[in-house]
């Protein structure tokens, strides 16, 4: 079964290269970017601008291919690829929680960007606290990482 | 420029049609149900079972056309789509946050599903607390529209 998709648009964002671009952590927040939507769409962008977050869900076009293990940036042992935000995966849906800052036409400014320039954008949500939150969750391989990345690099621990 | 997709999966739930499925709020929870993932995939499942609970994103099988404004379930007035989370949208991709509540092989079992028996699974991610959830967010027309609801209706209250 093959499923097709079609971008509703493309982020801009400060990030050309996959080194160097943020890894969906801290270093993400602040960096500024905007979401060109065509044209076609724009009338179904009404009545986001009440929302302080989005959800967008991006195409990883820089991922050409995946492995089913893969090296966390965050860890120094092999995970399986569903249980990392690895960007190179079967399908390589990204996935951001980003800050709305504003609308103009079909340009939406945002804030805490982790996709690169160019990357085509599949759909746009409002981030809804009751449907995406979950308190008390625990995180697996990442609680242990955490730790240690907070001992030996200081630049997570204000997360 | 089209983006093709292949399933990894398929969700086994106990909702078989549109109507009388959860709209993702307090209705959903404890649904239980599953995912089966192809075994081809199985490898990309390991570490997974340390997080409580996982992203599921999905292709919205049912949804077979869209429109730009938007009825939504919990409001009386056209919304755009893009700040709803209805299911029909120019590329039907559901996103899901769900309890683990275990894995067998090529079965994971979960809880507070809202998905449609068959739909195919395109991505599973650990859901990351410090990823996807955002303090002090505001939520449009919903927080509105869920006033209402709670004056009309006690369904949603506990959220």
């Amino acid at each position: 079964m093959q499923i097709e998709y079609y971008p509703i648009g493309v982020v801009h964002s400060p990030f050309i290269t996959v080194e160097g671009t943020p890894i969906q952590l801290s270093r993400a927040r602040q960096a500024k970017g905007t979401v060109e939507v065509w044209d076609e769409y724009i009338e179904g962008l009404s009545d986001l601008e009440g929302f302080s977050h989005l959800v967008l869900l991006c195409h990883l076009h820089a991922s050409r291919d995946y492995n089913l293990k893969v090296l966390p940036f965050l860890d120094t042992e092999l995970r399986g690829v569903f249980a990392t935000r690895a960007p190179m995966r079967p399908n390589p849906i990204g996935l951001s929680i980003v800050k709305l800052c504003g609308i103009k036409a079909h340009t939406l400014h945002i804030e805490d960007i982790d996709f690169l320039e160019g990357t085509p954008v599949l759909d746009i949500k409002p981030y809804v606290g009751e449907f995406d939150n979950r308190a008390g969750a625990r995180f697996g391989w990442l609680e242990g990482a955490r730790k240690q990345t907070e001992v030996a690099d200081a630049r997570f621990k204000a997360v």
